[in-house]
C-alpha cells in the first residue's frame, strides 16, 4: 500500500514538474515562454530528484516501469510487486499531466499550434525513424539504469549525495541526447500523459500520435534490461 | 528575540537577492539585462538557500508566513510564536525590497515601463483568472511545503545536503510553474515588497495592483495547509 | 610561506578562470562568444570554489583583501599576517590576468572595442554614481562575508558541503546584484588585473579607468567590516 | 582486466554524453539545436562526473591518457599499467563517438556544414596559432590535474562530495577557457573520435584536420606533467 501511494504521488509530482516545465517554456502567454533547453533539462532533473528524496525510503522511488521491470529481472525486487509499482506510476503520471492541463488551461487556450500542446504531454522524434528512435530511447534508458546501478553500488558515498546524482543523471541524458526523441526514457512518463492528452478536452488539440506511442514504452524496457545485464556481467 | 532577528535578517537577505535578480535582468542599463528565466530561477533558489543555511539553527529559517502557519497547524511550533515569525518576515521583506530600490535607483530611473518596475517588487499572473491563479499559488506552495516536510524526514542524509535541497525545491517550482503567476509561494515575499512599492518614491510607477494582492497571500496558506495535511495522512 | 604561496597560486587560478570567462564570452572569435550572464556568474562561482577547496587547509583560502582585513579586525587572524595575505593576493591576481591576456592574445587582437578589452580585466558601473556604486560594492561584499561567517559557524555540516556553498554565495551575488557594478567584491580581483591592463601591451586599449579604481577597493572593505560587525552583534 | 573494462566503458560513456551534447545542440533538426555554451559545458561536466562515480573504485576513473601518464610520472600508479589504461581509453572514445554517429545519423544527414560535423567529434582552435593553441590545451589540462590532485588531498571531505567537484572542474575549464581550442584537455577525447570521424561513412564530411590533431595530444600531456610537478613542489 505504501509502495502504491509513494509511486503514485511521486510520479504525479514528477509529471507535474516535468510536463510543467515544458508547458512553462513553450505555451503562449506563459511568463517564462522561451526558457529553452537548459531550463527544460535542469527542471526535469529536479522533477525526478525531489520525489526521489521524499519517497526513496518508502518505495525505492522508481517512478518508471522500465526501472521496475529491470530490477525485477535481476532479482532486486519480486515480480509479484511489479503490478503495484506500475499501477501507481501510470495513475500518478496521468494525474500529474491532468494537473498541468488544469493549471495551464489559460495558456493552452491561447496557444494555436496543436503540436506544441501535445509536446507538453508526450515526446516525439525530431527525425522520425523507427529503428533509430527505438535505439535512442533504449540507449538513454541504458545510461539511466546503468548509472543508477553504478551509483547505488559505490561503497563510500555520504548519504544523500547519491540522490543528488539522480539529478545529474537525468540532466545529463537530457542535455546530451534529448534532442533525438525527447528522452522519455520511461514508459509511464510518456504513455500516462498521452492518455491524458487523448481524454482531456484540450481546445484545438491534434491526435495523440498513437503510431509512435509504443516506442517510448518498448525502447526504455529494452535499454533498462540491457543495463542490468551488462552491469551484472562486469567482474566488479 | 533571536527568532525575530533571524527571520528579519534572513527574509531581508532573501528579498535583496530575490527581488535583486529581477531588477538585475529586467531594468534598463543593468549590466545583466536579458539574463532570462534560467538566471531568475537559479538566483531565487540561492536567495532562499543561503539564509536557510545561515539561520537554520536559530529560527528554522522559515522566511515564509505560509510555512510558519502550516508548521503551527500541525503542531511543530506553538501558535504563540507565530506573530514573532510573521512580523520578522514582513519587516525583512519590506527592508529587502527597499534596499533593492536604493541599489538600483539609477536603473529604475532609466526604465520607462511601469509594469517592469512593479515586477521587481511583486508577482502577477500571465493570464489573469482568479480561480486558476489562486490554484497556481496553492499548488506551488503545496510542492514547497510537501518537499520540505519530505526531505526533513529522510532518515539518512549527510548534514547540509538537506539544505542544498532547499535550493532544488525553489528552482524546481520556479522553472516548472513560475510562468503562471510568478511563483510568490510566500505571502511575505509578495506583500512586503508590494507595500514598499506603494510607499517608495519610484519615478513613473504604476499603482501596486492591490486587486491581485490577496492571491499570493491566501493561495500559499491554502497550499501549505494542504501539504502538511496530506503529508501527515500518508502511512509512512 | 605556505600562506603566501597558497594565496598567490589560489588567486592566480581564481583570476585565470574568472577573467577567463569574461574573455571567453565577450571577445571576438572566441568559440563561446555570447554565452551570457548565466555562464559568467556560474563560472565565477567555480573560479572561487575550486581554489577554495584546494587551498582551504593551507591558508584559509581568502583570495580577497577585504575578507582578510575583516577577519583580522574581528581577531580571527593576527594583523601581522595580513601583509603576507594581501601580497600573495595582488601578485596572484596580476599574474592570473596576465595569463588570460597571453591565452586570449589572438582574440584580443581581433576585438575592436576598447571597453570590452578593459572589461575582461576590471569592473565598471552600468550607471556611474559614486555613492551608489560604492554602496553596491559594499552590499555585495557584505553578503559575501556575512554568508561566509554564517556558513562557517553552522554546527553540523558534512565536510566539503560548506565549500560547495562558497560557489552558491558567489553565484548568488553575481546573478542578483552583478549588473550594478560588475561585482568586484574584492580589491585584489579588480585592482590587480587593472594594473595588468595598464602594463600589458594590449593592442588598441583604452586607459585603465583609474578614476573609478578606488571604488572596488574601498567599497568591499567597508562591506566586509560591516558584515563581521553585524554578524558578531547577533546574539546567536 | 577490470581496469581495461572500466576505462573502456567509462570513456565510451563519457564520449557518448560529451560528443552527444555537441551533436544535440549543433546538428540540424535536433530538438535541442541552439542550446548554447551553458548546455555544452554543463553536459560535459556531467559526462565526466557520472562515469567517475561509477568507475572510481575499479580503475580510479582516469578516462584521460594525460592524467594516466602524469600519475605514473609522479609514481601514483606503475608504468606497467599505463598501456592498459590508454588502450581502454582510446577504444572507449572511438566506440562512444561511433555510437553518437549512429544515434544522430538522421541529424548528420540533414546537416550541410562539414565543419559542424567534424566539431561533434573533435576540437579545433577559434584562432589558429600553434604556440597559443598548445599553451591553451596545456593550461586547461594543468588546471584539471592540479585541481584533481588538490581535491584528492583535502583531508576532510564527505565521501562523494569530492566527485561532485570533478563536475565543477570540467565545467569551470569549459566555461572559462573553452572558447580558445574547445578544451580537449584529453588526448583520447580528441584523437579517438577524430579517428572515428575519419573511418565512419559520414555523408558530406570534410577531412579530419590531421594537421591540428597532435596539439590536443601533446598539450594535455605537457599540462598534466606540469601540474603534478608544481603540486608536488608546494610545501603542503
Amino acid at each position: 500500500m505504501l509502495i502504491f501511494v509513494s509511486e503514485l504521488i511521486g510520479t504525479m509530482l514528477l509529471i507535474l514538474l516535468g510536463d510543467g516545465v515544458v508547458a512553462n517554456v513553450t505555451l503562449n502567454k506563459s511568463g517564462m515562454k522561451g526558457g529553452g533547453p537548459v531550463q527544460i533539462t535542469l527542471a526535469w532533473g529536479l522533477a525526478v530528484m525531489l520525489p526521489a528524496f521524499i519517497f526513496g525510503a518508502s518505495s525505492g522511488a522508481h517512478f518508471n516501469p522500465a526501472l521496475t521491470i529491470a530490477l525485477a529481472a535481476e532479482g532486486s525486487i519480486g515480480w509479484y510487486v511489479v503490478p503495484t509499482y506500475i499501477a501507481g506510476q501510470f495513475i500518478g503520471a496521468f494525474l500529474g499531466a491532468t494537473l498541468v492541463y488544469v493549471l495551464f488551461k489559460g495558456q493552452f487556450d491561447l496557444t494555436e499550434d496543436p503540436g506544441t500542446k501535445l509536446g507538453v504531454f508526450s515526446t516525439g522524434p525530431s527525425v522520425p525513424n523507427t529503428g533509430l528512435n527505438l535505439l535512442s530511447e533504449a540507449i538513454g534508458t541504458f545510461v539511466l539504469v546503468f548509472a543508477i546501478k553504478g551509483i547505488g553500488n559505490v561503497k563510500d558515498v555520504a548519504p544523500g549525495v547519491d540522490k543528488l546524482l539522480v539529478f545529474g543523471i537525468i540532466v545529463s541524458i537530457g542535455m546530451s541526447l534529448g534532442g533525438l526523441t525527447g528522452y522519455a526514457i520511461n514508459p509511464a512518463r510518456d504513455l500516462g500523459p498521452r492518455i491524458a492528452h487523448a481524454l482531456l478536452p484540450i481546445k484545438g488539440k491534434r491526435d495523440s500520435n498513437w503510431g509512435y506511442s509504443w516506442i517510448p514504452v518498448v525502447g526504455p524496457i529494452i535499454g533498462a534490461l540491457a543495463a542490468v545485464l551488462l552491469y551484472n556481467a562486469i567482474p566488479w
